[in-house]
């Protein structure tokens, strides 16, 4: 798809130009024709977006229904998805809503030798960044212990749809060293007892679980979760839970009790109390944090090489979750790093929480 | 409120005239001036709805909080609401919605010696029926071991809004020896730790929790629920999580959390421990319902004095709820009883573990 269509899609309203330093972009915020949410148009090159993967929710029927031919199996980090490119000198990370993100711009020659994008600028790298030091969500993979880490998952082209193939991938990320998600090889979509017993592992180790590529021009895809991945979003996001839509925790109940199912259950007791833990730990925690402070907030605590673009940050941040519920602790020069710490506040947890705990009355 | 006054809300579009046998009755679906979404106008007269009742999640500010005098503290009984009120020659039993409820009605000679409504037929009674064999809900109180049975909480006037006075409704349900919900007495706004005792008992006796009724002229009401209705409302339901909103689950953890924050937790893990099973053992129990006859449903099993009735529960259920999801199994007579037996379907819950258990992918 060139360049000059997307722009029509201002005139559909499905896009917006938008500046970001020196750089003027189109960013949709809507699919486009085959072009999906977050494809960017910058420097006359299109960035295409990376469309969500749909989940199975169960290895047995799933794996036969939706694939055709072999697939490779990758991990599933929990993080935050962003792409890489090249652009001009530059190279920008692009959020998955199309977003130039200052924080994985500014780190990212951190995080990857970027080498590739200078010799071969028309490659996309699409990578997970996750770890207790970014800025976005709570949770993070519990085998990261500080800062971030990036993970490239999939290479594009610029101003063309569609993947590299897996081989032509790997290959290029072994040539350039690049930080990769694990690869767990190739399986048959009948292996069903052999993919159970992966996903037993990967809940084992604390990983989110498994996305699926066919081996195949179609390139089909489909992702999986662990119980862990389920328990520990669940966990991490409790203490807001009026500020997410409450799907976000029916949902992963669900899936979870569809992953016990299919693996079996090794200790049934231990898993509900899990669960109770999940919920009941994290509100507890917000009910002590609404008490003593009046408000539910998280404290996000990020490195930056340029303290411009913490600032670019936080700007960010205030216009999109509203200027009120984003506040600057400190930025201050430690070692080789600005650190920002700043404070995201639950608006939503914070208004209810205060009210009952007040004494107000709730009609539902 | 006048009936005729009500006859104008049709024209608002928030009053609707319906038949039921031979009678003819305008229902609010909506709230009307000063009248509550329920209230009817049959037989000329008019009977107020039963407007829900605000709750508060934290005694030891809620007390304070809500009431400026003393309050009546009666149990919350775990059913359906209707109001019995004498229509001619007949009892008729209404919803919370204001339909006539064919079940209640029926049976309501058996729950109750309506002479009352006979001698002070202008007399409405305000009732929860609740029990294993009642056809709307999944849950009942563990101490109501079969069948139904009704428990008066209120009285009112036809063609007046509010209740009779506390000492004049107790006069009345020592008279006519009626059925009623356990009064726990009158406790002021301070007696913070004696109801916070009291909650606790209920709690251990299986009691969904408590309605407090200030002594005064204005009449101010708010209810409180207990840890045991939070976990019990799960376990009852989560079976058809996807048929109810996502937010009735999340709802009930809050305020389980908020419960026990203020209660003190006797048994920390074995609380967990319970809620995770809430969620799990339903689910699991959907899930091989689904593997074995590829649908959700629950069976209800209620007794009629009049066939006819059962006949007219289902065809209101078919109206309201769409005319697959419900199924009769049987009716027969069983000693001085119809039995009815039916089927409700669960569309939604259905329809999810059917595509997913299949293998399908979903997006969220």
């Amino acid at each position: 798809m060139s360049a000059s269509l997307l722009h029509e899609a201002v005139a559909h309203n499905k896009a917006r130009y938008e500046e970001y330093g020196p750089w003027k972009l189109l960013r949709l915020t809507d699919k486009y024709h085959e072009a999906p949410r977050g494809s960017v148009v910058i420097d006359g090159k299109v960035i295409y977006g990376y469309p969500s993967i749909g989940r199975i929710l169960r290895l047995a029927t799933g794996l036969q229904h939706q694939f055709r031919a072999p697939f490779w199996v990758e991990e599933k980090v929990d993080g935050y998805n962003v792409r890489l490119a090249r652009v001009g000198e530059d190279v920008l990370a692009f959020s998955r809503g199309g977003f130039i993100c200052p924080f994985t711009t500014d780190r990212a020659p951190d995080l990857a030798d970027l080498r590739i994008l200078r010799e071969q600028p028309h490659l996309v790298l699409c990578a997970e960044v996750a770890g207790p030091g970014q800025p976005y969500i709570s949770g993070h993979p519990p085998y990261i212990k500080e800062d971030v880490q990036l993970f490239v998952f999939d290479m594009m082209r610029t101003d063309q749809a569609g993947y590299l193939p897996q081989p032509e991938k790997q290959a290029l990320l072994e040539e350039y060293k690049l930080p990769a998600v694990c690869c767990y090889g190739r399986y048959r979509p009948d292996q069903v007892e052999e993919m159970r017993a992966l996903l037993a592992q990967l809940t084992e180790e604390g990983r989110e679980g498994v996305v699926m590529k066919e081996d195949s021009t179609r390139d089909h895809r489909t992702k999986l979760v662990t119980s862990y991945s389920c328990m520990d979003d669940i966990r991490g996001t409790v203490d807001h839970l009026r500020d997410l839509p409450a799907e976000y925790f029916v949902g992963r109940v669900l899936r979870l009790a569809l992953f016990l199912e299919e693996q079996g259950e090794e200790d049934v007791i231990d898993v509900r109390r899990q669960l109770g833990s999940a919920f009941l730990d994290g509100l507890s925690r917000a009910i002590e944090q609404s008490k003593r402070e009046q408000r539910v907030y998280h404290t996000h605590r990020c490195r930056f090489r340029d303290p411009e673009n913490a600032r670019r940050l936080l700007r960010h941040m205030k216009r999109s979750t509203g200027h009120a519920h984003v506040a600057q602790r400190r930025l201050e020069k430690e070692g080789e790093y600005y650190v920002l710490e700043f404070d995201k506040l639950h608006a939503a947890m914070s208004g209810l929480l205060g009210h009952v705990l007040g004494g107000g009355l709730v009609f539902d």
